[in-house]
């Protein structure tokens, strides 16, 4: 789900004096932001709030946000149940893409018109404007669309670096992933394709399981299992025309984890990305000594915090910049929500448990 | 428990060949063996077998073995519980120590009289001779003790290789083990004092506690906790004078090993070599994504293979050979049973659940 800070869907006042700074270049900007000053529930404890925006500092760039989604992290974080506490008030929102409207005078590399995406996290992007240092954002081709840019900073790295960075994979490698219909989980199986992995995806059965299936194999995945075939005695047989995976990816834990675990090769990795299913993962000691399996963990927010400036993070953002814009990868279906209609989108994501 | 191979302890028939053989060196020596020619339990699979050897070829060395471990590894081996399968029938025994009594023309570096350790593993050393290749043994001191020495090849390296290959550890980093005093666990105790590393022991409570936190702190422990003092809310505040391990050890599972991971300093990793409690390793969520801790395994018989005749196993043999004779490392308390006795000795090292 996603808030539309679009200029046309902001309230009409709102609109009203955005355009007359721009016409004077002047005065400050009245931006609308979503503030919380407790930790609680998203619909009881924000606020939309006006607040008058200075002129960019000369490193600085005046951005107008046009959408930003709405995550489970951002639910958490408002709850106050996520690592990433925030000083009080906050302004919520860690993803967002926007159009650069003024750029200080030691701005470098960004101009005027140009689309953005806010690349740190926690700078709170569920407001209509901000001032945000040039080193806060990536500059991204124009054209891509807004749901696609507004969520390119935290699931298409996390699929990237999980698949990059625990196991070393060759081409016609096996990776095995549960919640494989979720927004990292699509991307993976894009992933997978684009570079000759073959993918396993594991998903919970559904009334419209077949559509399911056709779709993530249409993106890229190999083979589709339901929770229960995964579980199944004679699993391995059914996957007997691929690989052992070497990678798994679990955002679910528990059970589900446990039975993707007995079929990863020996060294295979199973790194943890979520926990959805709220059940730890358990793991067999023979798993550990005699088929030399590891458990790691990933977080996309300290990995991006601890390559902030570095190459590595530079080379894979324009490696995802381009297939998102060849339309290699697909961003997930959404909806949009207007600002002003913050309560019910909140509660609405909420219902999702969370999802995306 | 310790089977004995001396000469002097082997029946009177076995010795008189041995004298005779030495004298003529012609014809082969008649070696006993412990035998199994199906899996099942120790004291009723095992047969004492008497076995012509031939004269040792170019690269073999004829060993007179002195004294063999029967590590739970040994049991269940024979059991055949051990991911280890030997085509049958087969000889028992894994570790050994013994004396080079002829060496082929081939031979490069043992000389007879020279001591040696078998390490390779599963070439049965519970017996009183065997032809090795040169490859399979490793000279060392002819000081050391038999039992030190007999089981130099799979406890020392485990504790070695789980403090060296899985987090770069810095002269007062912390180390955190459960099963402290094992076999290993007192073996990584006196490795992290020789290295400069702090060191946390948890034991289960027992009569006479205190004598053996007093023991583990003399081999070099920073501080001995029981399992129900690590379960305790306050233990950080005890143990507040050290740093948050960076490496935590675990031959437990269970419970015992969540207690451990909690105290683990981000980024930490749990290092798994067995389950004595029967239960697996239980991960909460959380740990894996925000503390970035991971779980890994150790079997020592995996990474002898992977090194063999390379320079880490050679350099790790030096240094750990070393510390043996200088006394900066002391094998653990045994038992020494004549190779006659078997049968009690296997049932007595079953009653103790497998325990060295």
């Amino acid at each position: 789900m996603f808030l539309q800070l679009l200029r046309q869907h902001i309230p009409h006042t709102l609109q009203r004096r955005a355009t007359l700074i721009e016409h004077r270049k002047t005065t400050c900007i009245c931006a609308q932001s979503l503030q919380y000053c407790d930790y609680g529930e998203p619909a009881d404890v924000l606020q939309l709030v006006e607040l008058d925006l200075s002129e960019p500092k000369d490193n600085e760039v005046l951005v107008r946000l046009l959408a930003a989604p709405i995550n489970p992290s951002d639910i958490n974080t408002i709850q106050g149940k996520y690592p990433v506490k925030l000083p009080l008030p906050a302004i919520a929102g860690n993803e967002g893409v926007g159009e650069v409207l003024r750029a200080g005078a030691n701005v470098q590399k960004l101009k005027r018109g140009q689309r953005v995406v806010v690349i740190e996290s926690a700078l709170g992007t569920w407001r209509t404007h901000a001032n945000f240092s040039e080193q806060q954002l990536l500059g991204i081709p124009n054209k891509l669309d807004l749901a696609t840019a507004a969520t390119m900073v935290v699931n298409p790295p996390t699929a990237y670096r999980m698949l990059k960075d625990f196991v070393p994979l060759a081409q016609g490698d096996c990776v095995i992933q549960n919640g494989a219909n979720s927004a990292v989980g699509q991307i993976v199986h894009q992933l997978c394709k684009a570079w000759g992995l073959k993918s396993i995806g594991i998903v919970r059965n559904r009334p419209n399981l077949e559509e399911l299936k056709t779709y993530l194999k249409l993106l890229g995945a190999s083979e589709v299992l339901t929770e229960e075939e995964l579980a199944q005695k004679d699993v391995a047989n059914k996957l007997c025309k691929l690989p052992a995976p070497r990678l798994a990816l679990n955002c679910v834990g528990g059970k589900n984890a446990s039975d993707m675990a007995k079929l990863l090769a020996v060294k295979g990795v199973m790194v943890t990305y979520g926990g959805m299913s709220r059940k730890p993962v358990v793991i067999p000691t023979p798993a550990l000594i005699f088929k030399n399996i590891s458990f790691c963990g990933f977080w996309v927010t300290r990995w991006m915090r601890e390559h902030k400036g570095k190459p590595t993070r530079d080379k894979m953002f324009a490696e995802l910049i381009e297939m998102l814009d060849q339309g290699k990868l697909k961003g997930v279906k959404h909806e949009m929500v207007p600002l002003k209609d913050y309560k019910k989108a909140v509660s609405d994501a909420l219902d999702l448990k969370g999802m995306v």
